[in-house]
């Protein structure tokens, strides 16, 4: 997984009939790149999330016939040592 | 997912068999790589789009036994925070 | 999927069982990278092909169980705008 | 694979519901890289391992439908020749 | 796949259980990147090998179910053009 950053809500009107409902949400990793993720758990811009990429996306959604590549898993609360 | 624009089409007379009818499009991504996406919703040059990456992009076509790896998933209406 | 120019055939004697009979390119990608891919339509030598990555590279064999990740899906004709 | 040091832990208390138990491990790759892995052997701050990425790191899990991209295979012993 | 040199074994006593008896090789691949990859035909140090990367990797051990995502595949006789 990646850890990231979303900064802005991504629109479109025309989709792949199965992606209707979904939203998606663009996040910063921490190499800078840009990539779009779906969530289902209510990340909002500023948060710190955990990113699955890949075929593991499609496990966290209701119905795994989506054509979608990434998912927002977590919202991180702090990253730390394990004595902390 | 990543955010793309489509620039060009790519011809293919010599595929594989069960490619017949699909359309190809050259995605120039926002870190400048350039991919080639299926695309069944539509998109043409000049529109900004969403392409989903690798098993995901098998997901969105009519029949899952395609050899693909990249689809355009979304026309792109605009970006912006939650609150526009 | 990737634009690559087919520049070499790999040659290897060992290997596992289930690829006996394919065939194996190597293939220059627009980026300068270098994969080696299956091909099954007859690709060769200085021919400018589309390369499907992934699981989606399987889907274009004659059986789904061979160990390879990136297969020759069509040889290119041109590339163009839509209008012409 | 990738090899890698695991150099701090995440918490994330909002996530997917199947991910609940879940420990998930800050991994510095060989190339200066960070990823966030999932860990069920117990690898802990400073242990050099072994990461398995993409769909392969479910495999390695109880359960096969958690929507996770990495998993710790291994604590690495040691790198050497075979004669060694 | 890729083509890399295998220059090291990696040993790890602790692992996920069903990796028990998988060898795992060190690979330096044509850029510079090194990875590990299991290998069940006897490649060893100094052999120059095509890897195989992804879910690929498992359709060429015995069992499917082993949290791997890199596999030897073949050892390289050669490479060149088709008439030599």
């Amino acid at each position: 997984m990646k850890i990231g950053k979303v900064i802005d809500n991504v629109w479109a009107t025309r989709k792949v009939n199965s992606l209707n409902g979904y939203k998606f949400l663009v996040i910063e990793l921490e190499n800078g790149e840009k990539i779009v993720a779906c969530d289902n758990i209510g990340a909002g811009e500023g948060d710190r999330v955990l990113v699955t990429l890949g075929s593991g996306a499609r496990k966290g959604t209701y119905e795994e016939n989506v054509p979608i590549d990434s998912l927002v898993i977590g919202i991180i609360d702090g990253i730390g040592g394990g004595n902390e």
